[in-house]
């Protein structure tokens, strides 16, 4: 067990840590260790109570959880982590794996849809994960009800990712214990949640950007309007991942959504081949190396007691493109970056969607 | 009756006058009279015989016979055609039309599909059909079994036009007579065919350029791979025209065409305002006046028989551009075009789609 992976659980696991945070305390401070040192001045400096920060205790008995379990971390920057998903802004700092670990190496295609799928739509998704898994692709899937647990068995043979929305080592559905302990023995298993972690409803899209992360395209297989698939489909895309719908007959209120996600732009798909047509020339840029910080990370600068006040002064409830207020604010970006990171441990700024903040209400 | 429709109607029922053929002598000679006097000449120059030209006794009594239908005649070039049929390079010259003219004043938007479609598919269509004539859209559609008679059935009340393969006179499929005799009485029925001609197989995709060039866009519901459908429909997209596609599983070897058409660039359609959204902007384009011989029309030169020569050379039974061989014979595109002009008439050329030509094989 490493110095480094239990400072950056405790990180991680902390109340309003969340994957940005982490990301810019660690492009600021160097490494886990130094920005937990940091993390109580900058809270004051931003006008809060520090966070209560996981114990070195806390994480060092989930870390012994883990290994009990048969299983594995990977850190983000380090050598397993999945370089795909490591592009997201918000790529998870750490995640815990069960499985074979090869399984990420492999082209890897996601396939999501309805939990209360028809039995077509179902025997599709494993058809075309059989498919898939044959022509030499991995299938990612959130091992829900439908769907998910249709391609999920159509690619056990073959390769198979189960992304779940709890712990490694809670079961949900209770019903896919068998099919996840299966994927684990044969497939990979990946949780980003702590193990004991019932999943909540609000857990579920943090996994599915996991699905739409990790996968060159998501295949959307009967969704209904405004369900989870369609958001992994709309992560996929905010990602620059190949999204793909199944259609179906205008008179299904099951079809709608994928006949919706195709006149938004999603690529129509009638079986494997329109699939690997499709996701197959993302994969250089995906393969290319990169560094997991991008060139494009702004130099960071002391905190500065004036660029907090321009920078609170500029915020609000609604949430603005930090763009915006770099722009609006005339002080550097990095002194804009260390004021909102300020802001933020100090728990009074939201994250949003598309590198937006905003003050949370008092 | 005037002396310009017999005059038209003896060029346009000569055999090997086409369409293109036809608009290329009126832009040449100024009048069917002044052409009609001019094809055998061309076509001795051209190496052939000349066209048995259909004769005045024969065009008056087809002129009498559509009266006696109670059917008119509508010219290209003149008042009543539709103008954005007018918009092809191969819009017919001449045209016979049976009901209330002033559908072709409306909106038009054509609806195409399988003759052998699903129950459920039939419903659709005739469904979509009252929707848009609802809107205020006229339905054009080919009078053929399955999709387009319910097409023609949803919008009966509201404006529907059918075009036919035979002659105005002509009932196919035979049981389709009450269908095309009430389209007669409340819409209009439209036919390029001289009266008595019963239709063959080489007839209708003519028809089915008329009814992509009469309306602002075509949907496609239900068609099976290389149907005449799916012919309407890359006839609509090369007259610039919106085509748009109902989507079905990929389950249903039923909605393999229309899901191909999707993939290839068609609207996916799930409703009338699909339809409306997507057929409207292109309306004010073909709403705007434009002559019907474009200013791209070479300016005509007499024959020459040295360009004859030259252009004669690079033909071969393979189909090239007609721009290719003004490029490669160094001579005026006017001059080419006559040599070509002559060459057609003497049953020497054949034309091809996409403005390509060919050396009819001896």
């Amino acid at each position: 067990m490493t110095e480094d992976l239990v400072d950056r659980l405790r990180l991680v696991r902390s109340p309003g840590i969340g994957p940005v945070t982490y990301r810019q305390l660690i492009a600021r401070f160097g490494s886990p260790a130094a920005a937990l040192e940091a993390v109580p001045d900058l809270a004051a400096r931003g006008g809060g109570k520090a966070p209560r920060l996981f114990s070195a205790g806390d994480a060092e008995r989930e870390v012994a959880r883990i290994e009990a379990l048969g299983g594995r971390y990977l850190l983000l920057g380090q050598g397993l982590y999945p370089r795909a998903l490591a592009e997201l802004d918000d790529a998870p700092p750490v995640l815990t794996a069960k499985g074979d670990l090869r399984m990420l190496e492999k082209p890897l295609v996601a396939i999501v849809g309805a939990r209360n799928a028809s039995a077509a739509a179902c025997r599709f998704a494993r058809q075309l994960a059989y498919d898939l898994g044959q022509q030499g692709a991995v299938v990612v899937s959130g091992l829900a009800r439908g769907i998910d647990s249709a391609a999920h068995d159509g690619s056990i043979e073959t390769g198979t990712v189960g992304v779940i929305a709890g712990g490694l080592d809670v079961f949900y559905p209770p019903e896919n214990e068998p099919r996840q302990t299966a994927i684990a023995e044969r497939g990979l298993v990946i949780a980003e949640m702590p193990p004991g972690t019932e999943p909540r409803a609000r857990h579920f899209p943090y996994r599915n950007r996991i699905i739409a992360g990790l996968s060159l395209g998501t295949v959307v297989v009967e969704a209904a309007p405004r369900s989870g698939s369609l958001i992994t489909a709309r992560l996929a895309a905010e990602a620059g991942r190949e999204v793909m719908a199944v259609p179906g007959s205008p008179l299904d209120p099951r079809a709608q959504g994928c006949n919706q996600l195709i006149r938004d732009g999603a690529t129509l798909i009638q079986n494997a081949a329109d699939v690997l047509e499709a996701a197959r020339p993302i994969q250089p840029t995906l393969a290319s190396p990169r560094s997991h910080y991008s060139a494009s990370e702004p130099e960071w600068l002391d905190g500065d007691a004036d660029a907090l006040d321009v920078v609170e002064e500029l915020l609000g409830p609604s949430p603005v493109p930090v763009d915006e207020i770099i722009r609006l604010s005339g002080v550097p970006s990095g002194a804009v970056q260390m004021a909102l990171l300020e802001l933020d441990l100090a728990g009074r700024l939201d994250r949003h969607a598309g590198g937006k903040v905003s003050l949370r209400p008092a």
